[in-house]
């Protein structure tokens, strides 16, 4: 991963904390899945090539730190919720179309579209199995709602795709699903399984929503404005998926109704004139300065919270990665 | 169902036997996804009406009243093998970019496959988040044990398409994973919540998997032999897709070098006549009646694991299900 200064120094300070812990992550993932055909770790090998920050099992572990400390249990839920993760990317770039991610080709470009759907399954129902090898059901329960929640937030996606006047409650509604959930059920894990108490548990499930609202919103403003090299991956995806974000709600919103006409048209005929239009409309106005804005103050509440446990190092992290989430350039 | 004599007779016995449990394996399915979003809800409502035979909850059922009675676990067990089962199917349905099933429209030619990939994700998650309602996390984790392995099977079924050369373990080895594994899985569920013991749940497995065999083989050929118009989907989409299937690897196996070079060919450029060419060679062959006498050979072995348990209406049923999982055309 290429990076700027802040965001290397931040994952250098990460690895130093909980690098052995992470690194026993990637052994239960590994050995989870060493069971699988050779095809299977083919596709895995490469899948790994375009791994990225592990923001959700530095979520489990960090939450764990700050509340008792890591257990052998929190490994194991770090691999499930990595695994759980990886599963709804690679479905993703079938969703999308995608042909590279962080500057490898994707499952369906290198392989096709079926490999990249099993590959998934595989990765989904691996996830569980690993997740019952814990004594109890409770886990899984929590994993099962969760998942649930994710997958209904991307059909949603899906069915709101070429709704140009799909409004921000319903674009919330559908980050809520497929980006917050997972990361609070991170933290929500990394809590329980260190026994903190239930409101503690449910407050630190509510940083991990937050931050993971803050991530997608920030993610959806680097597909408008981020530099393609840099990122790694095919942007302005969601122009041509037709997927209204919240820059563009914004503009939307703030459109007169024959401007708003205008945009429906661009909207409707993303060719490159019609994008660069889009974002001459985007800059003009304040859709970008907005976005950001509110991406930020979801950081600062998530932040917010984090003050009411007792300061120390993990705790900082935690709220270093919850403002890195709005402050990387990709 | 549109079914012949023989089959729409042992489902109205099935029926009477079971039916008030199947009517709460149904309620179960129902409530489970019940929280889905509304979008859920339709794909849901519409993919019911392509629902089959039910055949797994029928095995988890009849099982458990072999072995000391239906229990409230075994209503969720069905449940949960048929929304995996109907997981695989919707996903299965992307792959083979199928356009009906059961005479309905497939969930990728009414919607999407975006929509397809994402339910079926729902469906999946779903089914663990309903095992996981259970007490202890045996059943998550034979389930997860036995999803693993069903994903594998499609995966390797994947990367040997067009491999003309594949022989029968290779394809053996491929239906184990893919179809008679979920077959083994609902028998070993429906014996272990019946409180069986353990060399018995074995046997019911190994009687499950045999069964399983055999269902997927006379699906093979019927893909080759059947009448499009009784069976409701699309046939001959294995030719189509370059699948290797029992009848055209004994056709290969029993080829002179030269018959295979033709084979070959027929099979690379599957248009209308090369099918046409290829149907005629399995006819003349023997490869249409040794498939039919390796699926009949698989049930007589699944039957005779079942004479080991005391005589009873319940012991029939199942054994006249293995019966017509080889005897139904379609």
């Amino acid at each position: 991963m290429t990076g700027n200064v802040a965001s290397s120094d931040l994952l250098m300070r990460v690895q130093q904390r909980i690098g052995q812990d992470l690194a026993k992550v990637e052994e239960v993932f590994a050995a989870e899945l060493a069971s699988s055909n050779p095809f299977a770790t083919d596709v895995l090998a490469h899948v790994c090539r375009f791994r990225g920050k592990r923001l959700r099992p530095i979520l489990v572990l960090l939450t764990a730190r700050c509340l008792g400390g890591i257990r052998p249990e929190h490994h194991v839920l770090a691999a499930v919720v990595e695994m759980i993760h990886m599963a709804t990317l690679v479905h993703d770039d079938v969703l999308d179309e995608a042909a590279t991610r962080r500057h490898v080709a994707t499952v369906n470009a290198r392989w096709n579209n079926e490999t990249s759907v099993l590959f998934g399954d595989c990765l989904f129902t691996h996830a569980f199995h690993l997740a019952s090898s814990l004594p109890t059901t409770e886990a899984c329960r929590m994993i099962g709602w969760s998942t649930n929640r994710v997958c209904e937030g991307e059909l949603t996606q899906v069915r709101e795709r070429g709704n140009f006047d799909l409004d921000e409650a319903a674009y919330f509604e559908i980050i809520e699903g497929k980006t917050a959930e997972l990361c609070a059920l991170s933290c929500r894990l990394g809590a329980r399984y260190a026994e903190a108490e239930a409101a503690t548990v449910e407050e630190m499930a509510e940083f991990g929503r937050l931050l993971g609202l803050a991530f997608q919103i920030a993610d959806d403003l680097l597909d408008l404005t981020g530099d393609e090299h840099a990122a790694g991956k095919s942007l302005g995806s969601d122009l041509s998926l037709e997927k209204m974000t919240l820059p563009l709600i914004r503009l939307m919103s703030e459109a007169s109704s024959d401007e708003a006409a205008r945009i429906r048209q661009l909207l409707a005929a993303p060719d490159e004139a019609s994008r660069q239009a889009l974002r001459t409309l985007l800059e003009e106005g304040d859709a970008f300065a907005y976005t950001r804005d509110r991406a930020l103050a979801l950081v600062s509440q998530s932040c917010e919270l984090l003050d009411r446990l007792p300061p120390s190092p993990d705790r900082q992290l935690l709220q270093d990665m919850a403002r890195f989430a709005v402050e990387r350039t990709h």
